[in-house]
Order: structure tokens, then C-alpha cells, then sequence
């Protein structure tokens, strides 16, 4: 039954079971460093499909039918699942969840929508709500960059702060079932609250989501009495590595607290930034998901990583709210996922 | 401590409370036959602001802020708040949020957002994950007309199938604190699944989404063995008086049951037909927020009504998904909500 916490944060007391696992990714992620850590790359851009956007229906299905496979689990036994998107009426899933047929909550959280999925299945498994729930997020390179920015062939130059959008999805299969034996449980969980310091260009995100990566993250420890150390890893997604150095210097100057030597970043990861182009690193939904459900959890089932805290991080806008003037709104919620 | 009943139902044994409630609307809404149940209209369809989509978070903050108040609730005791919009990237929540500064889970069910936002906002107090929550959703004619169908000043013909987008919001407030004493309470829930009966007129939403509403509706019955004739109303919104007929056909054909005597619908009775101009009914999130936030439960507080099966109907479209000649994925998601 979850208890609270401090003032925020959720404990878990059943901790859900981590019990199965998959990440999805194109090309162009497939050649980063992770490459070897995804159960699936696609070579082309369409998985298959005649549009980017069921292209990414595509991607989210893959990885949430292969996570159930690893799970051992059937269609039929996943009570809920949580998911959600970069696309404008959160497409990408609900088309998915039409052919899964899961009782679906459709969630709309940005790039941090992994980690409010598994916030909210970490809920319904602790609490019995449901026995195996399935929390899922994914973004497409093709489909985000022509409905957020430009026609994908008008090959605009894009600024040293701007992140890459991944073609990747990534999902997580919770368990209250006392027959699976999985190392990895979620222990914890905080969900965030907006934060806006008044960053208006849609082309420095990092900037806009780091002062809500620092609350989230400086609340964590405040209500669990932890410090930065107690942690294998503090992993944000996705920050990019602009908005990875403002979170450090933001918790220092705020916070007194300095993670730096337990913090990595989703975005930062997943592509090479020497050779791949992607000038502040990834982003998208889908950036997060990918990482956590391959490199991370597969370190985490083989001892190598015991304690992360993993932070999701959104930034709420539209280009609706840019063309408006609107400053960008930034959110992060969080899950300490520890081996038992 | 939420429990399974049947295949789909949770079941709630601490019964969370609905402390407050209230409902903001547009200037059509307040002269529709439930004008003088509503909190607050606003006679200006901006509010007061620069743009139709600020106006939505200024109609959704309202009713917010107003079922706080009734609730006698400081929002720094709210622990998380459930909230969603038709809006791109839910901006109509997400800004409104940044003022009020809760901790933050954002939705995406499109119509079916505010029965979600209830069923999440249950089972997070029935377990204690929250002391208390906040449940909210809205919409806006112009905001949604322009996003979606046809600029304002286009002034299309709409078929008679056609539904009219509601300027409103709703909220409930939820407690598990013992110092309230409030006489309605949830007593179950139920999150749906996706249905898509291949209806591809985005002119028709009722059709597309009775399907999914029949299909929770029966669901519910067979897992708490109930009749419709146990339940005072069965409530959908917003189906229309097209979708409305279709449900109560698609019931008795299916899985023969008569729900006739005991269905009423918040797009059919937050217009006035004859003389409002809104062909099939009302629409849009802040629909059923509106209607269920004011006459509905007006009605369960003074023991009108004790016994309300509420079941939110979203078409989880997207003009996008309509381009690309796709069907339109119907879902519905239920709370039970009974006087103590």
C-alpha cells in the first residue's frame, strides 16, 4: 500500500516488480552507443507503416509486445496501462491501445511521461489496484519535428542548444504477483509539479525542464532524508547536455547539493555527440523510455546498478503557447527503482 | 485499499470523499437549462484574457480554485492533481498548473478526461498515496473549433450528427481525511479500453464512441453483478442524443440490457435543443466536467440522486489521424459515485 513520504514523495511498501522490459529504436539510435542494449531497431524510418505517426504507434507497440513476452505475461493478465506522446492528441498510443486492447489511461506529460507512467503504475500495483499494469512512452524523429517545428525537408539549421528527437519507444511490465522473482523493484515514487523560470525559446528545452528537474529531484531528498551519494546513479531524461549543466549548477546555487558525480542524462547518452550530430543531445518521449528500458534496467538486473532515481522531465508547451509569447512551462516526476 | 472486483472494476474500501466540486462556463452553457446550477459564467467567451486557449486555463483554474474553496481545502494540501484538455499538448491544464503550483499528473482521454481524472484521483486517496487530490477537466468552443475543425470565422454548416464544443471545466476535490463528513462518496471504478467500431465521420463522435461506452457499461454490470435498475442514473457524457440512441440500441442488441429507463447524458442536458442551435448536444472535456460538477452532484448532496453510475466517452481522434483516412478509436472510463 503506498504511504506518503515527506511532503511529496510515495512509498511503496508491496515495491512492484519490475518483471519485464523492451526498448524499440530506429536507425539513427541503433548507431549510438546504446545500439547493442535495444531488443529492436527498425532501418527504416516507417517501421513498415505509411505514415511517421503509425510508424511510432508501431515502435510503441513493439516494445510493449516484446516487454510482455520477456514478462512472461499475456495480453489478457495487464490490468492498466499507462502510456503516452508527443503527438498532438497523444495518437501514437491510442491507435497502439486500440489493438492491445488494455484498459488504457492515456497520459500527456512530455518528454517525462516514462517516468509519470510508471509513477502511476507503481500506484496501481502497490496498492492492488492492479495485479500487472504496463507503462509505456514513445516519440518519433519524423513525426515530432513536423509538427512542432518545420516540413522535415526544409532542412533548417538548428541551434548548440537544440536536442534531437528520438525515434525510440520503451516500456515497463509492473507485477504484484508473488511468482515472478525479479531483482528490480520500484521503491519510491514523486510526482512533480510545474516550474517555470521564464525560458521562452523553444530551441534551448534543457533550459526550460532544469529548474523542474532541480525541484523535483532537491524535494526527493529532502523527504526521504537521502544525499546524492545514496544513489548509484541520479539519471535525468532528457536534459541534453546544456540543460544537464544547468540542473548541476541550479542545485548547487539553490540547493547546496551537488550531484555531480552520480548524475548522468537520457539525452546525453544515447547518441555519440562527436559523430551523430545532435548538437545538445536527445529528447522526445521516447529518449527516456529507450534508455531506462535497456541500458539501465539491464545493468540494474545484472547487480552492475542497484539504486537509480530516475527523473522524467517535460517541458509543457505548444506551438500554439510559442506563437502566443507564452514562456515554457517545465515538469519532472521521479521513481527510485532499487534491486531487493 | 483499492480492490479488483470482476475482470475490470476496482473497488474502493475507504470510499474517498468528494469534499468539493464546482463548475465554470461559457455564456451559451449558462442560458442551457442547468444555467443556475453552474458556480461561475463568464459573459466574455475570452475571460478576460488574450486568447481563447488562455481563457480555457482561466475557466479551468476557476472552477479549480472554487471547489477549494467549497472544500474549505488550502491547495498546499493537495498532493496531486489530475487534470487534462482537448488542447495540443494539454495546455489548457498545464498553464493553469503553473500557477497553482500541485503536484501535477497530466491526462490525455479527450471527452473521457474528467471520469479518468476520478478514477486516478480514487484510487491515489483510497490507498493513501494522497491524503487528497484534485480532479479536473475543461474545454473551449473556440479554442477546440479552431484546433480542430474550421477557423471561427469560416462559419461551416454542421451536419445534425454534429456535436457543439462546451466553453466549461470541472473539478472535484478528494479527501480520505476523516474530518470531512460528505455524503457522496466513490465506491468503484473502471478504466476502459479502446473500441473502434470503424467509424470514420469526425462529424458523428457519438457513433464513434457509444461502442466504447456500451462496452465499459456492460463490463461494469457483469463484474459487480448489478442491473441497470440498481443505479438511480447511469450518466454518459457526451455522447449526444445521435450517440445516446446508439448506446442504448448497441446494449439491447449485444448484450441485452436495457439501460432506457435510467440513461441521461451531459451533452444531451447541458443544451436546450430546440432553441440552442447545437444540433446533437453538447461536447468537448469540460462537457461532463461541467454538468457532473453542478446539477449532478447538487443532486447526490441533497440525496436527489444516490446512486450515479458516471461514464466520461472520449474519440481519441486527431485531425492528423483523420488526414491519414484512419477510423476513430472510441474509449470510456467509469466511477460509481453513491451517497453514504
Amino acid at each position: 500500500m503506498p504511504e506518503r513520504k515527506g511532503n511529496y514523495t510515495i512509498s511503496f511498501t508491496n515495491k512492484p516488480q519490475v518483471v519485464g522490459y523492451a526498448a524499440a529504436v530506429g536507425k539513427k539510435e541503433s548507431e549510438g552507443p546504446l545500439g547493442s542494449f535495444f531488443d529492436k531497431a527498425f532501418t527504416d524510418e516507417l517501421c513498415g507503416e505509411k505514415s511517421f505517426e503509425k510508424a511510432e504507434t508501431h515502435l510503441q507497440k513493439t516494445a510493449i509486445t516484446t516487454a510482455l513476452k520477456k514478462a512472461k505475461i499475456t495480453k489478457n493478465d495487464i490490468q492498466c496501462a499507462f502510456a503516452g506522446d508527443l503527438l498532438n492528441q497523444c495518437i501514437g498510443s491510442s491507435f497502439g491501445m486500440r489493438d492491445l486492447k488494455f484498459p488504457f489511461s492515456g497520459l500527456y506529460g512530455a518528454c517525462s511521461t516514462m517516468a509519470l507512467s510508471l509513477v502511476l503504475s507503481g500506484v496501481f500495483v502497490d496498492s492492488g489496484a492492479a495485479q500487472n499494469t504496463v507503462a509505456a512512452a514513445s516519440s518519433h524523429f519524423c513525426s515530432a519535428e513536423r509538427q512542432y517545428r518545420y516540413p522535415l525537408e526544409y532542412g533548417g539549421q538548428r541551434p548548440q542548444s537544440a536536442q534531437w528527437t528520438v525515434t525510440g519507444a520503451g516500456c515497463v511490465v509492473l507485477s504484484n504477483q508473488p511468482k515472478h522473482t525479479s531483482r528490480t523493484v520500484i521503491d519510491r515514487a514523486i510526482i512533480g509539479s510545474v516550474r517555470d523560470l521564464n525560458v521562452t525559446d523553444p530551441n534551448n528545452m534543457g533550459a526550460a525542464m532544469a529548474p523542474a528537474a532541480a525541484q523535483t529531484i532537491a524535494q526527493f531528498l529532502t523527504d526521504t532524508d537521502t544525499k546524492p551519494e545514496d544513489y548509484d546513479l541520479i539519471l535525468t531524461g532528457d536534459l541534453g547536455s546544456t540543460g544537464s549543466r544547468l540542473l548541476i549548477e541550479l542545485l548547487k546555487d539553490e540547493n547546496n547539493i551537488d550531484i555531480s558525480g552520480v548524475h548522468n542524462d537520457c539525452g546525453v547518452m544515447i547518441f555519440e555527440p562527436e559523430t551523430q550530430d545532435v548538437h545538445s543531445g536527445g529528447s522526445g518521449c521516447g529518449c527516456s523510455a529507450a534508455v531506462l528500458c535497456s541500458y539501465i534496467l539491464d545493468n540494474m538486473a545484472a547487480g552492475r546498478l542497484k539504486k537509480v532515481f530516475f527523473v522524467g522531465t517535460g517541458a509543457l508547451l505548444s506551438p500554439t503557447s510559442t506563437l502566443q509569447k507564452e514562456s515554457i512551462p517545465g515538469i519532472a516526476h521521479g521513481v527510485l527503482l532499487i534491486n531487493q
